[in-house]
Order: structure tokens, then C-alpha cells, then sequence
């Protein structure tokens, strides 16, 4: 298991384009109604850019209105800069197999990002360490599902607040070869994250390719801070990708009315393309959106509803209009355990996203707990699920071979197909092999200990862990990263929050 | 809870049109591809009709090239006769509210059909009972999300095989208004369920409109049996719907590769229909699908696979194709529990059942095991799924309500929205309020015992069981079901087998 093989993996190392068509939502009409709205917002509500009076200068300069903090644009003027972003782009792994294309109907499936617990059956839910971060590195690195490494794979608590991004980076470039993604939380921390790229794929490799990105995420409703334009600014400058991400509790960062929201994804999306645009023109950008819903009994952040489902497949419309790759879905749930609610969300936030036509699907593996928790078991059992999704998105392939003509006239009707020769070509490769559903009967599933899926996940995860063995990396290359992050630590007292 | 009300059924009573489009997977092209090898299944290989030379005689004298028990069709000739079946048809409820339409766009859930084995936490699996079948028509009576009653909700083989059809029909009609299925395990059960129900709905209602169903399963790959076309008839003449469904596990009763499944099911399903028509012109059909995989180790059946589920989205382009009522989809999964991976698995069967386009959804709540196990915590867990799965169908209204653009007046950029007037208007409405999930915080759910979605669902099905209420049933009806189920019972000793 040392390594996505073709062989388990039928898209093949990084990614390939998708044969399964999307699904269309909205009609033309809709659609049009939702960017009239979107730029409604942005002409008279407008964005707010706060702690950044470069992006504002940039702005002004780019003809668009600014008050205050406050930025409108006129009809058209926020697509209009988002248009020299790159219909899509390559990002490029430590090895060519880990290479992947965001955009051009390539699909990219990357692990949960942000949660600041982990849990597994054997010792419950606690804080996460970067010995858990560096597992779930590891865990990403052999599953043949994943085609990105991740960024915070889980918050190791147990390191200081203003360094722990360096032991991150690290471990991505050290125990993996996948495309990852840098520190976010301040904008020397994206610089730190990118200057540790720059030491593992040549110092100016990264004018020719992007090799790290940083996940922006809105202030939303409508607000962009100087800590998340900061970072922006900083891998735009370096034409390293950034992903915009509104993020949107429908309710309370905006309406309660999935329409709205949309308009507002857009509209914030839009801003933020811009000015990466603004900071150096043709920087490659993924257009993010994150829409969710909540209880509306309790103000409880819900995961996975028809509601958010339905938003995400009318995002990825507006976004194709704007001709740029597309992040949305993800294996989302409000469950504190992987059971039935876990991952009957987690399906619909995936086959939305997937149908929605996603080129990136953040979270595919391991969220919990509406992303407080990165779990061991779940990031078993969503990786056997995005086995599934891969084989989905291969949709069906009509010839002659598999319209198998020749097993009728072999078996015929009342026949046992199971003994033709055209079964004997196909079974092995037919259908995508489960490793974690049960199919035996009753009886031998009693015998076997009675296990759920859970249970049958966490035997998965340990067995996946034991099999990781390390990519090679240049000493040389390693020693400087080492240095870098010795004279980092040493410059800073450590900080706790 | 005592039946479906309009305010917490958003498709109102019965069925309504969907406003979800439906997903297109294949192109003109590969659809006439399947039609083609359909048409050659039909025409070269042919379909057995066994047990029945009245079958025979019919094809026959329609024009087939009936070979002992082998039917063969020209081209055109199966899709031909299906053309007098209707389009859509409405089925007709004991109480008006309950009268559903089957296609026409609209959609239709059903619960499990077939179990021999019920479970639930508290007794664990067992032989199914007259009582647990009675129990189940009221858990589906109350819910508002299934819209059909269903047939065989499990098997209750504490009764004998050839007198327990009396009290299955008997159930559905005393503890339920909702539209039901009869026998159809001999055609001399079908007519007594046919009879019954003319106890119930008048003498003559049957020649009007259509108030009982049965389900013709094939006995795949290629043949129908005299039991099946035994039934299929006696429905078929007495102007009542039959269901033709093709059973298919990829591999056994035919080929792997889903293509072939796709135009076998497709051919067995219009000679099915064909026959019914050639029985009565102009009877209610509908066009039924099963297909599904197995796992190619163990020979095991799967459901809410990835291949399966991408057949399902197919087959409902074939069916549009003949203009007829749709059947696919379903609460699929082989799991022995309440588990993540039945909810996934049963997840992915309705909703590429939904975005097919299917009018009827068999097995929306309650299967387990494969079909073996019907069990009340996914009874209830499925429910509430169900409830998500209307939301969706509802989709996305986009109007100037829902842009709310006083909202964004009221609140601005960084502002909470949950205290707008807009939020007050629609906070109640706006979401499905799932009854199942939990979305508290970890140390609520902790501090409230940890319950997983099996749990939280058995306590729900028994809260749904308290609040049922029989809905009236006139007493001189009710004798004569009574009289006509003694009567029936003393006429033929007691089979076991």
C-alpha cells in the first residue's frame, strides 16, 4: 500500500477528467436572477476590506468605489477582474504521480482541514498533536482516494500558536509527496510556508508552477480581514494559488433563504478573486464556496441538509460561469460519531459535490463534529466512500464488450451468468471493491463479532498506518528545512494562544 | 402525528409535480445503443413465458414468434405494445388526501417490501409476525413522507402461506387509507386481494380508477414464470396497476458489466408490459428496475453501489423514452445494522433514485440485510431521510423573498442576520427540521448519553406507534372483509410450505 498504484486507483495517480456529466440545477433565468443579485450586493452593499489599506489602493486604482473600508463595484467590474485568473492549473507534487489539475473537469479530493480535536475508538476525543497531524499525513499519503495532501489536517495544539505552521509544512513536504497547503493565520506564517516550498522545489520553481496554496476564508457576511487578505496577498504574489472560500451559515452570516446566500457566496468570492488578481494578474485562484444551513431551533451549525445540497449544486453553476476551477461539497456531518447520521451526510455533501461538477472537494475525509473533530475511523470509512466516488465519476462505458452480446447467446434466459466467459473477463474489475461494507450474511457477520462500520474502520486505519513507508527526500534538502525552522523558532518567544 | 398534515408535509397529501430537474447521465447516443441491444435481446435471444399458454396465445396472436415457451419480438414490436399503457395514472386512496399520482412527474414512497425477518434494539432479529406487519402499516399510515402504504412490509410467517394474503390486505385496508399493493404469490391471491378491495371501494370503482397494485418481480435474467404472469393478469383485468420489475444482480442473472443489465432489464421490462396490455388495453403499468451488483469475491449481493446507482440514473432514461410511470431507487444496503454504512449506501440508493426521476421509490424505509431484515430503527431513520429527500425535490425558488435584499439593507457587511425581520418571516420554514440528527455540542450529546442515530431512532418508532390512530372504516364494510377472510380460510386447509 506504499502507494497510489493504477492498479486500486482507476483515475490513476493525481487526476484525470471526469467522465460523469454534471448536474444542472438552475435554468438560464435563475441563474441570471442570482448574478443580478450578486452584483446588487457588491454595488450597494459592498465588501468590507478591513486592516488593509494596500488592498484598498488596489482597488481604488482598479476603478472600483471605496468608503472607509467599505468597497462597491459597478455592474460587471468584480467578474470582469476575476476573468485573468487561469481557467485552471496544475499544482505540482514531490513526485509527477502526485501532480493534479484543479479545473478542466478534474477532480481533487483533499482530507478535513481545520479541526483542533481527533478522536478514535481506542482513546476517545481529545486535542489534537502533531503526532496526529503526522499521522493523518501519513493516512493521506497511502490512500490511492486522496489526490491532496490537506493543509491543517487537524490543529496540533500541543506546539505554539505562532510556530506550529512550521512542524506543519514540514511534515506535509517530509511524509508525503501530495500537493498540500501553507499557513494562513498570519501573513508572515504563509510567507514561512511558502519560503519552505521554495527550499524543496527550487528557489524559483514557483514562478513556473504552483506547489502550495492557502485557503481563504471569508469573514463572511461581506468582510475580508487584514490577517486573510494578508495571507492571500502573499501566495498570489508568489503565483502560488489561493482558494476563496466564502463561508456561510445561512442565518446567521446571512439570510436564511438559500437564494440570498448564493448571491453572496458570488458576490464575496468574486472580491476576493479579484484583488488575488489585482495583487499579480493571472495567479491561479480556486472560486470556494462553503454554504451551510442550521438548526433553526437551537442556532446548531447542520451539515449535509437538502438545503446546503441544493446550494451547492446551484454554486458550481454560477461559478462555471465565471470560467474558473470549483471547490465545493464534502463528506459534512453534525454527528459526534460515525453512525448513521455521519455518513448519510457525509454521502449527500459528496454526491452533491460531485454532481454539482467540484473540481475540489475540501473535507472528503475525516470531518466530524461539524469539523471540530478530524476522526480516525471516519477518515476510514469516507475513504471507502470516495473509492466509491471515483468509480461514479468514470459513469458508464457502452460498447460492445460490456453490452456483452455473446453471454446471452452463451447463457440465455434462466441462465446462470455467473460461469460465462465474458464474467470471467469482468469480475475483477466490474465493480469498485468495498473494503469496509459488509456483504456476508447475517449468521457469518454475527460469527465475526457483530462489527459496524466504526468498528470495522478502525481495524482499516491502523492496518493503512502500518503500511506507510516514506517517500525519499534529499537530505540535503531536508537539512535546510530543518535549519529554516530551527532559526524561525529561535527568533520568536512562543506563543500559547 | 394522527396522519400527514400540510404543515409538516411540504408536498402537501398524496403526491404533487416535482420541481427538481431530472439527471441526464447518457447522451442520444448511448440511449440508442441500449435501446438497440435491448431490441436484439429481444429479438434473438427472446423471453421465456413458462406455465402459462394463455400468455403464449396472446403473444402470438399480437404477432411475437413464440417458439415452445420462447417469445421472440421484432424490432419495435415489444416498445410498440407497451404504448397503450398509460402515461400516468392516479391511485386512489381510502380517503382522498391519500390518493397519490404515479408519473406525470410526481413522486411516490413506499416502505420495504418483502422481509421475512423484523428487528428492532430492544428484541433483536427475528421471524416476522401478523403483528409486526400491522405495526407497520400504522408507522407508515402516520408518517407524512411515505405517500403509498406498500405491499408485503414483511413476511408474516406466523400465519399460513396460503391464507396469510387475507390478513396482509385486511391490514392495509383496516389501519391505513393509503394505497396499497396485494398478493401476487398465486393468481388466485391476487384475485382475492383484488376482491377485497371491492369491499371496500364498490363493486364497479375498480373499472374506474385504480385503488390496488400488484408487484410482478421477473424472475430474471429472461423469464417470467406462471406465478408472476398468473398475477400480472388477474390485476391486469380487473383494470388494476401492475408493477414489472426486473430483478438483476450483475453477474447471476446476467452479465457484470451494467450496460448488458441496462438493456435486459429494459427488454424483460417491456415484454412484461407488453403482456398486460395485450391483456387489457390501456391498464396501468409501471416500469420497474432492480438492478444491482454483488460482490464479485464472495458472490454476496451490494446495494448503493456505485455501479447500481449509475444503472438506476440510466434506466430512467429508458423508461421516459416509453413514457411510463418510473420505479427505481430505493433505501438500499447490505449492512445487519443501523449502521454508517446502511445510511450511506441507503443515502446514495434514494438519491440517485430522486435525480433519476423516478415516480416510485420501493424499499424508502425500513430494508435491512439485503431485504432480509425489515427493521424499525431504520424504518424511522429512513423517514426522516425520506423528509430531507421531499425538501429536495422542492428545490431551489428563487423570487425576491428569498434575495431577501432588505436583509443585507437591514444587516450589512459583518452584521448577524439572525435578528433581521426577513429571518423572523422565514426561520420556521426554511429548513427541513430533521427529527433525528443530532447537531448539539459534543459535551450535550455526551452529557445526554452519547445516543448514536439507531438509538435516537428507536425511541422515535415507538413514539410513532403511540400516536397512531385508526382512521374510520365503515362496520358494514368491515364485516364483510371479515366475512369474505372466514369464509376464504375455511375453504382450504392450512400450508406451511
Amino acid at each position: 500500500m506504499a502507494r497510489s498504484s493504477s492498479e486500486n486507483n482507476p483515475t490513476g495517480s493525481g487526476s484525470r477528467p471526469r467522465k460523469l456529466p454534471r448536474y444542472e440545477l438552475l435554468d438560464e433565468e435563475a441563474l441570471q436572477q442570482l448574478e443580478a443579485h450578486a452584483e446588487w450586493i457588491l454595488r450597494e452593499i459592498g465588501i468590507e476590506f478591513r486592516d488593509d489599506p494596500e488592498a484598498l489602493q488596489l482597488f481604488k486604482e482598479a476603478g472600483a468605489t471605496v468608503e472607509g473600508t467599505r468597497v462597491r463595484f459597478d455592474n460587471g467590474q468584480a467578474d470582469h477582474l476575476c476573468r485573468t485568473a487561469p481557467k485552471s492549473f496544475l499544482m505540482t507534487g514531490r513526485d509527477p504521480s502526485s501532480n493534479v489539475t484543479l479545473g478542466d473537469g478534474h477532480t481533487v479530493f483533499m482530507p478535513a482541514y481545520g479541526p483542533p480535536f481527533v478522536s478514535d475508538l481506542d482513546r476517545g476525543r481529545r486535542y489534537a498533536t502533531i503526532e496526529d497531524f503526522r499521522n493523518f499525513v501519513k493516512l493521506t499519503y497511502v490512500s490511492p482516494w486522496l489526490n491532496h495532501g490537506g493543509g491543517t489536517l487537524c490543529e496540533p495544539v500541543d506546539l505554539p500558536v505562532n510556530k506550529r505552521h512550521l512542524d506543519m509544512v514540514y511534515a506535509h513536504l517530509r511524509h508525503s509527496t501530495k500537493p498540500f497547503m501553507g499557513a494562513v493565520t498570519a501573513p508572515e506564517r504563509a510567507e514561512d510556508s511558502i519560503a519552505m516550498a521554495r527550499l524543496v522545489f527550487g528557489e524559483n520553481a514557483l514562478e513556473q508552477t504552483c506547489v502550495i496554496q492557502g485557503n481563504i476564508n471569508v469573514n463572511s457576511p461581506l468582510v475580508y480581514d487584514g490577517v486573510m487578505t494578508g495571507a492571500l496577498k502573499a501566495y498570489a504574489r508568489a503565483n502560488q494559488s489561493v482558494v476563496v472560500s466564502p463561508f456561510i451559515l445561512g442565518g446567521a452570516m446571512g439570510p436564511v433563504t438559500q437564494p440570498a446566500l448564493l448571491a453572496q457566496s458570488h458576490a464575496e468570492a468574486m472580491a476576493g478573486i479579484a484583488l488575488s488578481q489585482l495583487v499579480r494578474k493571472g495567479a491561479p485562484v480556486v472560486y470556494g464556496s462553503f454554504l451551510t444551513t442550521m438548526d433553526l431551533k437551537s442556532g446548531a451549525p447542520t451539515f449535509g441538509t437538502p438545503e446546503a445540497n441544493l446550494s451547492t449544486l446551484a454554486i458550481a453553476q454560477l461559478c462555471r460561469r465565471l470560467d474558473l476551477p470549483l471547490r465545493c461539497g464534502g463528506a459534512l456531518t453534525a454527528s459526534k460519531v460515525v453512525d448513521g447520521q455521519a455518513m448519510q451526510e457525509s454521502a449527500a455533501g459528496m454526491l452533491s459535490g460531485l454532481l454539482a461538477g467540484s473540481n475540489f472537494i475540501f473535507h472528503a475525509a475525516g470531518w466530524l463534529e461539524g469539523g471540530l473533530t478530524m476522526s480516525y475511523e471516519k477518515f476510514a470509512a469516507d475513504l471507502d466512500h470516495c473509492g466509491m466516488m471515483w468509480r461514479l465519476l468514470g459513469s458508464l462505458e457502452i460498447d460492445d464488450e460490456s453490452l456483452a452480446a455473446e453471454a446471452y447467446q452463451e447463457a440465455g434466459p434462466g441462465g446462470l451468468y455467473l460461469g460465462t466467459a465474458h464474467t470471467y473477463r469482468h469480475f475483477a474489475t466490474a465493480n469498485y471493491a468495498s473494503v469496509l461494507a459488509d456483504t456476508r450474511s447475517f449468521e457469518q457477520w454475527q460469527e465475526a463479532g457483530r462489527q459496524d462500520l466504526e468498528r470495522r474502520a478502525n481495524t482499516r486505519w491502523k492496518e493503512m498506518l502500518a503500511a506507510y513507508e516514506a517517500p525519499p527526500l534529499d537530505p540535503a534538502i531536508d537539512e535546510a528545512l530543518q535549519d529554516f525552522m530551527a532559526r524561525k523558532k529561535a527568533e520568536t518567544p512562543d506563543q500559547r494562544y
